[in-house]
């Protein structure tokens, strides 16, 4: 009942999601990602923006601590990792896939033969690429992307005991503004 | 006058050597581990086995300062690490090759057209890998790869301003414990 899954991490701006499509594209697999999201939504009723944003937050951590009051037990976020969590996992029972992002990593580690990838650049490339692919926003792109970064570093740390971006937690990263998103994709696809 | 050169980092244990002769040889192109160690040695004067030591002790490191007495100014790791520096350059500017460890990665960060590779593995990949290419000894491998990882991450963090084992540091990292040795050598191959 172990399926082949790829996860694949990502930073940002670095194409992940793309090279996540294509490698799915090419392998005649589902890709989960924004589909996931709605999954989730329509199962917990909460609004879909809501969901994605709560899938970047941690917790009780230092962005939400000030305005939040988390007392004992599961808040909102809580909630929706338990269902990210039966979600996936039952998206990798169901068949091979190529899963984007929601630590999905993590969460299947011992459920499902998976293919364990990060996708990283440096800032200039995914600054450029933010803007070609998201449009201008009032924050400087670097702005965005730190903050993004923090945001992806805090969640994982929050929900899993991995460290985000360490290559050990992986089977293998690639540098996307180096190699090319095309490449990135092929290589992927030839170690499935 | 940039030539293609493939650094490689690596976990001791986790094969990042033999992947780096394979891809060498495939390529047609020179390896240098080893041999680099017997051209400081040549220049220097130091014995040998003293170089290949001074590769992965950080000076005035946690390792060290017990029991050395590092003044100010330059100590022989300094000037082997002067002398390192120089001839990996030179390697590089001679023409395409593949430079195992010895920082070559920081080295030739603005030299040369790098490939800049890690390679990791599991304890247990690396436990049992030890025993089979260098033999059993008085402390346990993972006692062995504990000491190893930690003068290696010691001794990179002493001279560049990277961190071990970082994705970020690397165009492409890979777990030879789960791709398999063979290919990886097949994967760096394939972008150069």
């Amino acid at each position: 009942m172990k399926n082949r899954v790829i996860t694949i991490s990502r930073e940002f701006g670095s194409g992940g999601r793309t090279i996540g499509k294509m490698t799915a594209e090419q392998l005649g697999i589902p890709c989960y990602d924004s589909e996931l999201i709605r999954k989730i939504a329509g199962e917990s009723g909460f609004d879909e923006n809501y969901i994605r944003d709560a899938g970047e937050y941690a917790p009780g951590g230092f962005l939400t601590a000030a305005f939040s009051h988390r007392g004992p037990g599961p808040n909102n976020a809580d909630y929706i990792w338990e269902l990210q969590y039966k979600l996936i996992t039952e998206l990798a029972e169901k068949g091979p896939c190529v899963i984007v992002g929601r630590c999905a990593d993590y969460i299947l580690r011992d459920k499902a033969d998976c293919l364990k990838v990060f996708v990283h650049a440096d800032m200039a490339f995914r600054a450029d690429r933010i803007v070609k692919v998201y449009g201008e926003r009032e924050e400087s792109p670097e702005q965005r992307l730190r903050d993004k970064d923090r945001r992806r570093a805090a969640y994982h740390r929050f929900y899993t005991d991995m460290k985000w971006g360490h290559a050990q937690n992986y089977d293998l990263t690639l540098n996307s503004g180096t190699l090319g998103i095309d490449r990135c994709a092929e290589i992927i696809r030839s170690l499935y």
